[in-house]
Parts: C-alpha cells; sequence; structure tokens
C-alpha cells in the first residue's frame, strides 16, 4: 500500500461567522485499490479538484473512501465518488442526524442517505485490505477510529483522525501537558510510526 | 417591505488550500413575504442557524429565495429552504454546469436540479414584491442582478451584489480609481440609498 | 467588578500558509481600572479599534493589562496600551525568546522587551484588585495562568485561556472524553461559574 | 535575475472579527542581490519561516526590500529585514500614518519609522538592478507600483501589486467586465508576459 497525501487540512473557526475546517484529504493505494481517507468538506473542493487534476486522478476512479467518522467536515465530499463503498464504524448508524439542528439537521440526513446504502461497517482491530489497523477510538465522537499502517513509501503512517489533530496538540502530549487515555495511545503510536498523518494539519515526520 | 440582516458575509480565499468565501445573507419581509436574499453557503451554515434560533425563525417559514446571481457561495443553501419559490434572472439556465470541474461540476449540476423546478425568472427593471427594484448587472456573471428596494426601517437599500463585495471596493470607486460601468452603476444608487448591503462585508451607512 | 467582551477570539490555521489565531479580547472594570484580558493579535486590531469607537474607549484609558499567558496571539497588542501595566506569570520572564526562531524570535524578543519594564509578576492563588482569582495552569505554557471573577453583570466568570479554548473542547470534557488534571479544573470551575469567557470562541453561557 | 515565489498570499476578511490577508512574497536575485518583493504581514510569519528554513535562507541575506506600496498586509514585515534597503515610490513620504486609527495609527507610524532611514525612493519608468521595470499605478493608494522583469527561469514575469489580487479579478478584465485604466494595463502586461505573480493569489502561467 502507497500513500499520497492529496491536501493537508485546516482550523477556520470563527464565532458567529464561519466554521469552515476541512480535513486532510489522503489516499492509500495498490493495484486493486485507491481508498481516499476523509474526503473532506465543500470548503476545500475547489482546491482538491486541482490536485486531482494534476495526479490525472477521476472521481469514479476512487474505489473505496474509508472515514475516521462521520462529521461533515470530513465526510460530505463522499458525495463525490459516486463508485466507492464507503468504510466507517458501525457507531455511526444510530445517531438522530436530522434532529443536530435546522440546517445541520439536513446536512447530515443528506450525507447519511447518500452513503447508508454503500457503507461497510468496519470494527476495532480489524485490518482492512491485508494493510489498514483500525483503532476503534471513540473520544471525539462514538464511531471514531484511527487507522495505522505500513506504507511502501512513507514507511509506518498513523492516521489518528480528530483525537489529535495538529502538531501543536501532539506537543502537549509529548510533553505531558495532557496525560488521558488519549495521550496514552497517541504516545504508543507515535513510538511505532515513522508519520502521523494529522486532519487538520500537515504531516509530521517524527524524528527518532 | 422590512429589512434584517441576518449574517455579513466574509472572504476567505487561501490559494491551493481552501475557498470559504459565503456571502451575506439578508431578509426582506412584510406580513405575506419572508424573502431570503442570497442564503449562502455551507460555510456559514452552523452560525446562519444560530441566527435564526435567536429570532425563531424555521427554514419553512421562508417563502421565497431572491438571488443576485447563481454562484455556490450565494446560493448553494437555497435547498434548505424547501418551501421557497426561487427569484433569479433567466441567464442562469443556461449553463454548462456539469462541466466547471470534476467536483465543481457535480456540486452546481446538483444546485441547478434543486432550484430548476421553484424557479422563478426576473429581469431588468422588473419590481418584486411591490417593492425591489431589479437591475440586471451582468458584470460579474451572466445572470447578475443588484437590487434596490424602499424600507420602512432601513430607509433605501442598494444591494450591489458582488459588483461591489465590500467598502474597500466602494472606497476604489468613490475616489474614482475605478471609472467604467460598473463604477457608475454603484455611485449612481450610492447617491440614492442611506444603506448599501455588501455580499462579503458588513453593512455601510453612507453618510451625506 | 463589571465585564464587557469586546471581541471574540477565533482559530485560523491553515498548514504551510497563515497562522492568524487571535484570543478573546475581554475587559474588566470599575471606577478606578480598565482591565484588558489577553489584549489579543495584530489580525484583530481593525476590528478590535471598530469596537474601541463604538465604546468611545481610547488605547491610553486602559490602565491594566492582564495576560493569561505570553503567546503573540493573546498578548502582542499589548504594546498599544502604553499607560497600563502588564500583569503576567513570572515563569514568563525566563524564557529564550530570541530562539524562538527567525521572524518568530524576532517577534517575541520586541514583545518582551516592550512589556519588561511595567510587568507585574502574578502568582497562584492570589487575588487581583480584590476581585480576580489567579490560577496557576501550566498546562499549555509554563507561565499560563486561569482566572475566575465575581462580577457585577455577568455573574461568576471563569477565563480558561487556553487550557480550554473553544465550545466543542468543553463539551469533549463535560462528556468525559477528556480525563486529566486539565479536565478536573475545568469542570471544577464549570460547576461554579455562570459563564465561561472562552479565548477562541464566542462567551458561553452555562444553563444549570 | 531569477525569481523565487516564497509564499503565495491570501484574502481573509471577515467583517467585524478578522482583517488577516497578507501579501505573496517573492524573491528576486542574482549573484549580488536578494530582493524580497512585498515582505508580507505577521500572519504569514510562522510559514513563511518554515520557506526560509527549507532554502537555508536567512534574514540578513536579503539586501533589499522591494515594496509595490506601502500597508501593512504587504510591508510590515520588511521590520525582520534589517539588512536591507527598502525601496518604495516616494509618495509613501507624505501620508498621515499616526491618523489612520487608534491602533491602526500607532502600527502605521511604526512601519514607517523603522523604513524611514533606509528607504530608497522609486519612479515610475526606472529600470532597477537593470531589471525590474517600474510602472507607477496609483489605482489603489498614491504610492502603488506595479514591476516587470524578465527572468532567467520564469520567462517574462508581471507583478501587478494590489490594482490586481487574484486570477479571478483577471479573469474580469479578460472578459472584458471591467474596461478602465487600470483594465488597459493589465491587459498590456498580460499580453507580454508568461507568468502574472498576484498578490493574493498563486502565480499564474499565462497560455496563449
Amino acid at each position: 500500500m502507497k500513500l499520497d497525501v492529496i491536501l493537508p487540512g485546516s482550523t477556520i473557526w470563527i464565532p458567529e461567522r464561519v466554521q469552515a475546517s476541512y480535513s486532510t484529504v489522503a489516499m492509500l493505494y495498490d493495484d486493486k485499490h485507491k481508498i481516499l481517507v476523509d474526503p473532506s468538506h465543500e470548503g476545500s473542493m475547489r482546491f482538491l479538484e486541482e490536485e486531482f487534476e494534476k495526479r490525472q486522478l477521476h472521481p469514479e476512479d476512487i474505489t473505496e473512501v474509508l472515514l475516521t467518522h462521520f462529521h461533515l467536515d470530513h465526510a460530505v465530499n463522499s458525495k463525490f465518488f459516486k463508485n466507492a463503498s464507503v468504510y466507517v464504524h458501525e457507531k455511526y448508524r444510530n445517531k438522530p442526524y436530522s434532529k443536530f439542528g435546522m440546517f445541520s439537521g439536513q446536512a447530515y440526513q443528506g450525507m447519511f442517505n447518500n452513503v447508508r446504502d454503500r457503507d461497510v461497517l468496519i470494527k476495532d482491530g480489524e485490518k482492512l485490505f491485508d494493510s489498514i489497523d483500525v483503532i476503534h477510538t471513540p473520544y471525539h465522537s462514538s464511531e471514531h477510529c484511527s487507522f495505522f499502517v505500513e506504507t511502501e513509501n512513507w514507511g509506518k503512517v498513523f492516521f489518528p483522525g480528530d483525537i489529535c489533530m495538529t502538531r501543536i496538540e501532539l506537543f502537549d502530549v509529548l510533553r505531558g501537558l495532557r496525560t488521558d487515555k488519549v495521550a496514552n495511545i497517541v504516545k504508543e503510536y507515535y513510538d511505532k510510526s515513522d508519520y502521523i498523518i494529522f486532519t487538520h494539519d500537515s504531516p509530521y515526520k517524527i524524528e527518532k
């Protein structure tokens, strides 16, 4: 399995004005699969398009979408990849999406309807595609998973998802400023990885 | 007709990363109508929701959506207002939306399909709801319109749309730094208005 | 002591492009004092100016600046308030600012030089101005403090600083997703407060 | 003269919250000179630092700073380059900076004081360093200049400055939607250039 980090994610939260955070989009691929990890949010659509063009990659080439969790800023662009199965933890199925807010509810329900018929449920401890370890990490939302992969081109790679969004959050863990279960998981995988692919930051090379 | 500026619009353009600009959302209303002028973009959804809650306003209360033009950052939230007719200039009907880009094309086509069956075509010189003057201003996109309204609570109000997005662009016109047809229209309506409602800035009170 | 939240802070972190996060600016005031809590960053300068104008408040009116910690996005605007003493935890004094990076180092050193001659050192357990409890919370940076104040107009108010930046981080604590020392402090003060003034979000009213 | 585009500029304007737009930073260099065109704003400082590190470039290596105009988002980082002369049009000298606003005034006056003793005045029609054509274009501010350079590695390059900030503004000119003096200058140099280096967008290759 090889890795291609297509677009690094960001945080834009301006209270009373705009929530435009969007997740990193990465692709894990081999001869048979082109797996998009977290296809991100409409805000990044335009430049995601430019990155696909540079790679001569088309939406219909994507065979699977793999979600860390079912939040809009990570998952709503799944709709653009109509040929892909969507891999996501089963806990995503039982949420009252339509009650999330008068517009958010509609947006979440639409995203759920789009994904429901092509979902593939994943669980803790599973190895996907002989390559991707699933770690259920329900510390950001109940269906949240992290991933660990040995890649051919980036070495061992940890995808924490939103339990550790940025290098600043990682440094807080490494300096012992955060000390709970999340911190332990992050430290454990930090120790065995060569890279961390953050959801809302650029990829981080671990220097040992 | 009364005016309520629900959320002021913004510009967020970070090349190679994110395009998250979103338009101002304003409401013109009387006993019979609640007209949303440019319902904006997903990025503003969350805080638009908070503003609707503060006003105890619901999506189904909106009777009409009125669009300055058919760009995503102005019009895509139309989908949340299912009871509303969508007023837009006829030129919007004949664009090759599906060819706008591999993801943008899908997003535009989806927006078009959502609006097509409930559109009401508007034209230059028309007065809508006995109150809103339509000025066809095809200098940003072919279907682009500006609006002028005498309101009960804000006086005379000019909605330039994206031919003059911010107060900085207005000042360029007033200082004579921009001198073409757009500048003439902006100056003409500046002279007869009490307020300008910018699409990507907060409302501007004209001091005389 | 009364409270006035002048500008709510935000997070803007776009990797490889821009770090423009800025802190909330709040004022605690009585007959003798106008204390600015975290004067924020240059990015918010323009609209901070508008808020000061609305209140007919001038930079020289500010008698004290009170810092949660000595990061640029919270403290660099201290330079605009030349009459103010700057209250900050003593740990701020011993950092190798000039080595923080080729530009950051210069910016930090300049901020330090500007503040050094008018600093007043604060410590854990102290009550400032007979009103403001200082809680040393070195979980974001070694000099970091949180504050707790009984105000006349907002009731009991907790200023966590950057140990809990947004309502989303608060919800993680309240749902038990974060469980360490920071979580305990946040819960303790949540229980005794009427409002939380977040550093990178709008003020939060605690419903009991 | 060779060109290196170090960081592409952006627009972030959220009314009543934050103005964090920052200009593109480019370097023109040969054996004797390292000329930084528009060193940008504090918001981009952190990632500008990363780009300098990647190139093993140091602030003291910069021999000249060349400004399109004297606005904070383009020029305030000049202070980091202490060895550099600052090239700027003479009109910058006579503005009432201290009256620009209670904080902006201080920021502008500080920037002026920092630059005043090392400024070199440039004028329309001049050729700088045998390579850079100066075009006085006072349509954004009175001291505003555009530049045109034949480079060894990018061909002929036009730096419009803020008279044409983004590719969207360029397309408005090319489609005839803008028709005044600014449009004429932009078209003239578009016709003779291989690239446009926008101030608030990524570089644009002209396809003929």
